[in-house]
């Protein structure tokens, strides 16, 4: 399969560290020192993960032809409306009946996730052109004075038109995706979480999802270029879930890759959840060059995880 | 692929019409003769999606070895926590590592569209035993005052162990299933909401939402059977999305079907969303008899649909 054209949406709103610094007193060389994230955006009052979606798909149009889309896959974990999903409001924009949609919810590696789940439906033939869409309104959901996490999160969304056979030569080539889940974990399950009707957002123990990211986006990295009998001297560059810098840090230090090789967007955008890789890919979409390879790899809350090969 | 058991939950709390009668005025004749609804199920404080995914876990437990669970999808629209999914929550409390973990957030369609996730990754060859999970928490975004829609909502959940192969003589295959969006649809975006962070669920085009639900579920029960070389003779039940009886007695007057012909459970539980049908095919497991086909016919919020046939 290939991803065929790209776009992504940031809010205008630019939130600096400052904001912080003034609710809960954290000074801004001690967030970026900790997190790396200088800035974020927020989505304005009206804009929400549906309405990012129809921004990202207006973005995509002029990019790829969205007529003959025949699956839609959604992800968010901060849906706006979670009957409404942003998958259905993608299909109710460009006005095509019958098709599959999907919603999908596995936090921030839900990316992949449905990356994985376009890849099913291309296997049993029963789409060709899937419209993929990560959408997330973390400022919705989030305490800006929760000292722990408040200063994290960004809003941000992404679009990709992901096909089964190679529509022109500039499609990029998924080489092999893998998603695996690590919530059999002892803290998998109260180390980030998002309760919608508990005051949303809570990170108690930041330090175990700190840890476990380092360990299983490396790890889901190289078994996903064992699947292709490639090596890490064959990636030109890793895109780690953008949950903070060090982290991003840690795993290239891990993977033994110089730091050239990050790409990386949370010190402007913090992390924007299950859209960050993907936005990370539409902004760099026209620095890659051919033959140059990917790997994205996520890790997120409930502690699911997941690497894709990607080859230009 | 199979159905090889499957395990139902529903909270002991009854509420009945009287309930909403007290708070609105609304009587229960009414409600009955406009929905089909007597009493429904409310979660008890504590009690939530995920919660309810560990009790359908513990009752399917005695019917299946779940060691060997190698993919896990959830669904629900009324999540506890979008970040430790109910997908997350199964996977932790079953201790298997590293296997696929998907949420599905489709509305009321979901339960199909998790069983069609299912069978793609049974076609990628990546998964072969998939727990299945459908829990909804209605009545925690519900407003019990709201005359239009505060009536119809319930609380339950079901899992079902899908597998790729048949372990046993009393498996039930699925021969065909299918899923589709009608989100093109004028009013499809705004017919029924529910937004966490703007009071929950709001319902104010109910009558749309009733007659493409009266279309499309028939549509789609035509389409499978026909997938599969088979009439409307050919099917002993049907079990369609238990969102009102009325929208279930006129699909089977569409189908030209009698009424003994139906599978229902609103009565006493309500719109229990995504759940329902697993619900009922719960309930009714050990009622079928071997050879009788079953239409499962889904359609929901966002006006995602499917259909799917079951053969005992």
């Amino acid at each position: 399969m290939y991803i065929h054209a790209v776009s992504h949406y940031l809010p205008t709103q630019v939130v600096g560290n400052e904001h912080f610094t003034q609710l809960n007193g954290l000074s801004s060389d001690w967030i970026i020192e900790r997190t790396g994230i200088v800035e974020r955006r927020k989505a304005a009052p009206g804009e929400n993960t549906n309405t990012m979606t129809l921004d990202v798909i207006r973005l995509l149009e002029p990019k790829a032809d969205l007529s003959t889309v025949d699956l839609i896959v959604g992800a968010t974990y901060t849906p706006y409306d979670t009957i409404v999903s942003l998958a259905h409001e993608a299909q109710h924009s460009l006005g095509i009946a019958d098709i599959p949609v999907v919603s999908i919810s596995t936090a921030c590696s839900s990316l992949l996730n449905a990356i994985e789940v376009v890849e099913g439906y291309f296997a049993l033939n029963k789409a060709t052109r899937a419209l993929v869409i990560v959408s997330e309104h973390n400022t919705a959901y989030n305490n800006d004075q929760d000292k722990i996490s408040g200063h994290l999160w960004g809003d941000g969304a992404a679009a990709l038109l992901i096909t089964k056979e190679r529509q022109s030569e500039g499609d990029f080539a998924i080489k092999a995706l893998l998603t695996g889940g690590a919530a059999h974990t002892s803290k998998a399950t109260t180390a980030v979480m998002m309760k919608p009707m508990e005051g949303g957002v809570t990170m108690p123990h930041g330090r175990d999802v700190f840890i476990n990211a380092c360990q299983y986006m490396p790890k889901a990295s190289l078994q996903v270029l064992e699947r292709c009998g490639l090596t890490l001297a064959d990636v030109d560059y890793i895109l780690p879930h953008q949950a903070n810098l060090r982290i991003s840090r840690n795993v290239m230090h891990t993977l033994d890759l110089p730091e050239e090789k990050l790409i990386s967007n949370i010190q402007y955008l913090g992390n924007t959840g299950c859209a960050g890789c993907a936005i990370a890919l539409s902004e760099q979409w026209d620095m890659f060059e051919k033959g140059q390879r990917i790997v994205v790899t996520v890790f997120g809350g409930g502690y699911s995880y997941g690497a894709m090969l990607i080859e230009v």
